[in-house]
C-alpha cells in the first residue's frame, strides 16, 4: 500500500473510541470522538503555507488532508476537545516519507514526523519533540474499521509514558 | 525473532491493563490484572496430554509455557477473573506455526490457533471457533512492557465485534 491509498482509504466522518492508558499510575482514561478526514487540494492556501515553512517544494507532496475532531473525555465530562488540523504526506519512497502537521487551532503543535507503511499495511509515524517522542500505528481491519496504537515516549525514546488505543468504526456503517 | 525468543522475553509476573472497546454499541469496559507467564518442561504431564489430544509428537513442539491470570472488571467488581492454561508452540517453519491450547479451569477452551512472527517482531495468532474467529497481535516496546491488541471477529472473519488493547508492563518494573 502506498500513503496515496493509505489517505484515500481514511478519508470519510469515523466514529472513534479511544482508551488511554497512563501506564505508570495505571490509569484509565476513556474517549468517545468523532473524526473527519477530508482531501484537500496542493493549492490550498493552508497547504502551501505549511509547505513553505518546512521549505518543501509542492510538486514533492502527495495527498493533503485535514483532519477534523470533536470529543469528550470521562476525565471533564464538560470539556468538549476539538480541533482541526492541517496533513501533508512528503514521500521520499514508495513506502516511507515526512508528514508535515500544521498547528491547528488546538492542542497540536507544528511538527514534521517520518512515516513508514510496512508489508501488511501499517502505517507507522514516529514523531520527535522537545521533551518526548510520539509513535503511532494506523491500521485498516476492514474498509471501514480502522485502529490506532498511539505511545507517548520519554525523549530518549526508551520509556512509554501513555499508551492509546482507538477503534474508529465509518459512521453510518455497522462494524 | 523466532517463537522461542518470543516466549522467553514473555516469561515473568506482568500487571495487565486492558480495555475492550464493545463496537456495536459504543462501550468501554476496563480490566486490570496480574498475568504470570511461566515456561515448561517437553515433559510435563498437562503438555503430554495435550500433545497427545492434538496427534503432534512431542519431539516437534518448543518452549511450552503457562500463563495463569487473575483480573477485575469495572462491568463487575466482584467477579474474580482468573484462570489458568497451557500454550504449546508447534513451529511449521522458523517465523510459523501451530500453538495449542488447553482448556484450562476457566472459560477458555481447547483450541487450535495459527501463529506468525512478522518482520518487525509482532506475534499475531488467528484462531477460528465455531461461530467466531480470534486474531491477537501481541509485541514488544521494550523488555518490560508488552502490548496486546486482540479482537473477536465473526465467524466469516469480515466483522469485529469487540476490540481490546492491553498494556502489559513487568511487575516491580517501571515502564
Amino acid at each position: 500500500m502506498d500513503i496515496e491509498t493509505f489517505v484515500e482509504r481514511s478519508i470519510g466522518e469515523w466514529r472513534s473510541q479511544r482508551s488511554a492508558h497512563h501506564l505508570a499510575f495505571g490509569h484509565f482514561e476513556e474517549v468517545r470522538s468523532t473524526i473527519n478526514i477530508e482531501s484537500l487540494t496542493v493549492d490550498t492556501p493552508g497547504v502551501l503555507d505549511l509547505c513553505q515553512r518546512y521549505e518543501v517544494s509542492p510538486e514533492h507532496i502527495v495527498s493533503p488532508f485535514k483532519m477534523t475532531w470533536e470529543g469528550e473525555s470521562d476525565w471533564d465530562e464538560d470539556e468538549v476537545m476539538a480541533g482541526s488540523t492541517i496533513l501533508i504526506p512528503v514521500p521520499d519512497s514508495a513506502t516511507t516519507g515526512k508528514l508535515l502537521r500544521e498547528q491547528g487551532y488546538a492542542e497540536t503543535m507544528e511538527a514534521m514526523g517520518s512515516y513508514c507503511l510496512t508489508d501488511d499495511g501499517t502505517f507507522i509515524l514516529t514523531t520527535a519533540y522537545d521533551r518526548a517522542a510520539a509513535e503511532e500505528k494506523i491500521w485498516f481491519a476492514t474498509p471501514n474499521l480502522r485502529f490506532r496504537v498511539s505511545l507517548i515516549k520519554t525523549s530518549s525514546g526508551k520509556g512509554v509514558t501513555t499508551a492509546s488505543f482507538s477503534s474508529e468504526v465509518r459512521r453510518g456503517v455497522k462494524s
